[in-house]
């Protein structure tokens, strides 16, 4: 494994001392900000912050020099933490979440799953990033259990009425997700040609949903109360700049596209996933698989004039491969799907190619499934 | 007329001198903080702030606390601003913003336009109040020009091949918004009787649509760019207290419903809202029509227990009543159906029934169309 030296934000095991920005040196973290002030770096203030939103909103030309810094402060060998000793916090303030549904397999897996019979993918669905808004205010950080929702679900008469219950199908989404760092003007389209400029780096992210209230509650406004329970995300925000050598086209950056989703250059990604039940691992998605890259998602997601903000969070929706092996969520192992029972430990880790052609270790997501009290 | 004294934000016209907390006088405002302050008054900070923020996170005993000071103030006859000297800001951070769907006769008549020959409502739609969450980065204040949004609608051939270009069908969505001052804890779901602990107060919402946009993307996750470009709201939340004579029940406030959604006091609202164009009254909806309350709209947003936060904002849904001339969106006009120009202003203004007879002026939410350059 190589090192990406991601960035998160961290107190004392136990919630000693004040949140810190840290950054992540194998098994152990560097306090930035002490180290910055010592050096009189641009950028100590916003490195001495509680969260990353002051590194965030500073801007790609900070972000470059910021990283410049970090590896040399690194490379003098300063004094780290164990990561055994720190509780790592949600890095930064989530502004809007936005999930997208860019998986083609998932996608066709999920039609066939919901809507048998029926055609597979929408008339929509190659011409642009679908996607929905999620709740930011239930979006934390790994480790955070998941309370089992309570939800109406298809009720067992034939008089349409729902019934009131915990969840029976609580579900995984393996999936990427985009930190925002620099903001953009309202009714100006960011271009995919912008998307260094706007977003700071990448998470893994674990959309936990629950089948049952999802199907009685989305037609016709879509996803609701079977998302937005919880978020999780993992503590370690990756720069793009540590990316350079996993990027790769994505089937859907061709001229059959509208203009504004094209793609300048490629932002696909060739990440390994990797979900596990209770230390099992039960698949191995390839991002590199994803139909658009993160850029096209951003252009999408700006084209009518909507702004992006700092902490703007968008998740590339489920990854699935091609195999039964590589899907992102349990909705799509159908056949002998056993949905999570309390007390599940589900993780998601990731991996990509380094310049040297080594692995990068992206980090990891965890929860546990918990009772309603 | 008579008062209701709603809480704003504002600067001197012009953007002079920091933002500061006001309360509507008739066509006056009355700064609270400074008052507060001469007045040692408890609350005192939180009245000095930049927004309504810290008032809105002190929570309801703190809030009838400043509602009784603020009424003993305004009776000493204090010097007052002439709101023309003011300029109106968004009086509070959006957290969430959360859209639903509860005018049976708006959900009814869309129905009828987007799915002619199927049934009307859906399953699910009188059993919960239907939801979805928006942008709550592009949510503005009144006054805020509307840029025409540009986005996928379909396209003229049968290839299925969309065409991406300014929306032909830019519409608007009179709705009511409630502003949740208290935070909830997650995976605590908050019961119906906890409104009045937990919401501070309404204003008036002008969800801008572009139906065109919308149409083309909507299935099957939902509205998205055809909403998220921009929502106008007031520059007034009206506290809770002040609607005591508008409280009216609701259709849905029965016991058929889910034990969770059973209304334990009225909640529905007899507010007369109306929608002008260009100066002239378009229509005029009727609140108490709606089948849900704002009560129940909070309990099912946290049945699943999703969090509350300071700041999230959950509107009605477009309101409409029974007649052609109490539609809440121009979609429901649909025969001689012209949606808005460039350079169309649009108004929407409301009353609702005061104590002593009369009717309180709850405000406005106005905006511009503007076209993109």
């Amino acid at each position: 494994m190589s090192e990406c030296y991601p960035y998160g934000v961290a107190v004392g095991r136990g919630g000693d001392g004040p949140p810190r920005v840290v950054v992540r040196v194998g098994d152990q973290a560097l306090d930035v900000g002490p180290v910055a002030t010592e050096m009189s770096h641009p950028l100590a203030a916003e490195l001495s912050a509680p969260t990353l939103d002051p590194l965030l909103a500073a801007g790609p030309d900070a972000w470059r020099d910021v990283r410049r810094s970090v590896l040399d402060w690194i490379a003098d060998e300063p004094p780290l933490t164990w990561l055994d000793d720190l509780d790592l916090l949600l890095p930064f303030t989530v502004a809007d979440y936005v999930d997208f549904y860019t998986s083609e397999n998932h996608a066709v897996n999920v039609a066939g799953i919901l809507r048998p019979g029926r055609p597979g993918l929408q008339p929509n669905w190659r011409h642009q990033p679908i996607g929905y808004h999620g709740r930011a205010g239930t979006v934390v950080v790994s480790g955070t259990p998941v309370v089992r929702p309570s939800g109406h679900v298809a009720g067992p008469g034939d008089d349409d009425r729902p019934s009131y219950q915990p969840t029976a199908a609580l579900d995984v989404e393996v999936e990427v997700g985009y930190v925002v760092g620099t903001g953009s003007t309202l009714g100006k389209p960011v271009p995919v040609s912008g998307f260094e400029d706007h977003v700071f780096g990448l998470l893994l992210l674990n959309d936990w949903s629950a089948r049952d209230i999802q199907m009685w509650e989305t037609v016709p406004l879509g996803p609701f109360l079977g998302k937005s329970f919880q978020t999780s995300v993992s503590p370690w925000v990756v720069p793009l700049d540590a990316l350079a050598a996993a990027r790769v086209p994505v089937p859907a950056a061709g001229s059959d596209l509208s203009p504004y989703l094209v793609e300048t250059e490629p932002w696909g990604l060739d990440l390994d996933l990797e979900l596990s039940i209770n230390g099992e691992v039960v698949s191995r998605p390839p991002y590199r698989t994803m139909h658009f890259s993160p850029a096209q998602m951003m252009a999408h997601l700006t084209a009518n004039g909507a702004t992006l903000r700092t902490g703007d969070l968008f998740a590339s929706g489920t990854v699935s491969g091609p195999d039964r092996d590589q899907v992102g969520s349990l909705l799509e192992r159908w056949r002998n799907q056993r949905y999570l029972a309390d007390g599940d430990e589900v993780v998601i880790t990731a991996t990509a190619p380094a310049t040297d052609g080594s692995r990068l270790d992206l980090g990891s997501v965890s929860g546990r499934v918990v009772t309603q009290r």
